[in-house]
């Protein structure tokens, strides 16, 4: 069911980024998409309007205790002009589960997917072209109601804002060095690490600049029961290659389902390996390390893909894999990924909206 | 150092509520406080002016990333009319230990109290006057930069907002069931427990919501790594009369240094009691209870001060403590802080500061 979309087209029109360098989530395209809840009326008025600053009581929920929910996707432009999304139904299932862990009214999937797609359409002209670049999309919803009451809102915001983002990696994919983090905790059993939340980026930021002042590009989180057990990178799930079989940590509880994840083990299992999702601690991680098994390591998600791994630290001892070189597992998927997001490859599993 | 205050006064005046009945956080008074924060600048433009909106881009990073934190206080009005803060310059000094979790830039703790009082003198006139009534302050700081880039934020709003508030139990203090959580967890060592910040406090709701519908007022919380120490209840800290002795949770880097845990501390030993401030185990409570050890419970927290627990489910067991009564160190504890907030009790400690 979609209710009846009202449009107010932007009377301005910004200019559009250079597509070679657009720093990341700064630029934001001329149109969002607004949908508000009530108790009384549910999600009602869904809107799209021109990009403009939101108008808050100070008391409203969401600056006072963290109730809020987002996603991130992204529409390519494909080389024959077309515009594709990816799985973007996935992204909206996975919202709801998340608004679930936050006492958010979910939202009709179904009737949101179809306020995207018109939002996309009227900013067609900014999917940029250029090679690694895309839009990237920002679903979120956030409590309004003006309360210091520490309960859910009866009020919220549901959002889409929209911005051209360049390539993650300029000139190609490029392995980095990721610090394990023994110190801070990302998330834990029982807490809200399986749900795209704000508070779980934050959390986070204390760790990501001691890693970053070390020279690391980003973190490896370990669970928040025994520090042993390996959870995400920062904003992408993990996975190796051990002697010949691919391992990924199990969905715990405390990580996020990557929607890239799920998409490249279904692609690892196609073409006949063996994937393992299981606990894996860092101390099997470093004893395959030092028996010359590990093979390949690379983090998975929306932003780069695929990000392949060339060295981790922990504690002091480096585990450098595949001599910080791009291994051919990385490289097969991001090419079928990316090949596939961008329409040159076949899309053999319907993964892929056209707008 | 205070920099030149700017006041901008409301032309309009809102009605005070009736002091008997005043829900929680849901009446503002007609001014706040803000003052900015810009890399280049620092915190600058420190002002009072009329309660209003905020306005704020769609992509401000409190939005996305939940880079928050906050303080609670309360204004009381003495019989004699004077206007009283309970040790407010603990409350700034932990808002700055929540800021460095949360990679915020601190304020300067002596010049943001200067702006407090003058905010209170200003609104003076709405410290209510009734039975258990004062006025709750809330300071917070959200991030504004306008970027989905998951990095510290380089623009920041510090605001005081206030709300005249109710009491918080009507009819004086009446011991509460509280629920003993098994399944979710509110923070874990390394993660962000120790601070006030937004995300602690709404992935709390799901636990909230379940406990309150069997009946609980609220919930206590167990550590999560192994899921069996106490660590506080939604909004309080915790405290035991054990066979005589004083038993609250060690602050273990995952509970709120509580003001009001500090000040009653400080109160009991001064009185004689022997104070343990050690790990206990809802296991061990549940022994001393069967040995008919567990003499007394009860909360700590700004907001109702002390709050004797009647009763404690876990697991289908019920712990019923000093048969559902007021113990005689819970009333004596609030007497003496709600009497020294108040003005009725000689403030041997300091601990008030007249506006
Ligand atoms: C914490 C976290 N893990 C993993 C991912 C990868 O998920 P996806 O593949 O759906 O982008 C993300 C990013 O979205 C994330 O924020
Ligand atoms: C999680 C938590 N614990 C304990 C407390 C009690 O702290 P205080 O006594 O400073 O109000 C609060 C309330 O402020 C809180 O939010």
């Amino acid at each position: 069911m979609t209710r009846s979309l009202t449009t107010v087209e932007s009377r301005l029109r910004k200019q559009k980024p250079d597509s070679g360098q657009i720093p990341f989530g700064r630029t934001f395209t001329d149109h969002m998409f607004v949908m508000d809840y009530e108790e009384s009326k549910g999600w009602h008025e869904p809107r799209i309007v021109p990009y403009e600053p939101l108008t808050l009581d100070p008391a409203a929920m969401i600056f006072h205790y963290g109730q809020t929910v987002f996603e991130g996707l992204k529409a390519y432009r494909t080389d024959d002009g077309r515009v594709l999304l990816f799985r973007p139904e996935k992204n909206f299932e996975r919202l709801n589960l998340s608004s679930e862990r936050l006492s958010i009214p979910p939202i009709d999937e179904e009737e949101v997917m179809d306020y995207l797609k018109k939002l996309i359409d009227l900013e067609r002209d900014w999917v940029p072209e250029f090679e690694g670049t895309s839009l990237y999309i920002r679903p979120f919803i956030i409590a309004t109601e003006p309360s210091l009451a520490v309960a859910p809102s009866k009020m919220y915001k549901f959002m889409i804002i929209l911005s051209p983002v360049g390539p993650y990696f300029s000139g190609g994919i490029r392995p980095v060095t990721i610090n394990v983090e023994e110190e801070f905790t990302r998330a834990v059993k029982g807490g809200t690490g399986m749900a795209k939340t704000a508070g779980n980026y934050s959390s986070g930021y204390q760790a990501q600049e001691k890693a970053s002042k070390e020279g690391n590009a980003d973190v490896l989180w370990l669970d928040g029961v025994e520090k042993r057990y390996i959870e995400e990178v920062g904003s992408m799930n993990i996975f190796f290659k051990i002697d010949g079989e691919i391992v990924t940590p199990a969905l715990s509880g405390s990580i996020l389902r990557g929607i890239t994840r799920t998409s490249i083990l279904e692609l690892l299992k196609e073409w006949g390996w063996t994937v393992n999702e299981r606990r894996i601690s860092i101390e099997e991680l470093y004893q395959y390390y030092e028996e010359g098994k590990l093979e390949e390591a690379f983090g998975a998600g929306t932003a780069a893909v695929i990000s392949p791994v060339g060295e981790f630290n922990w504690l002091g001892k480096k585990m450098v894999v595949n001599n910080h070189e791009i291994g051919p597992v990385a490289q097969k998927l991001y090419d079928t990924v990316t090949g596939i997001q961008r329409g040159r490859k076949e899309d053999d599993y319907g993964w892929t909206v056209e707008i």
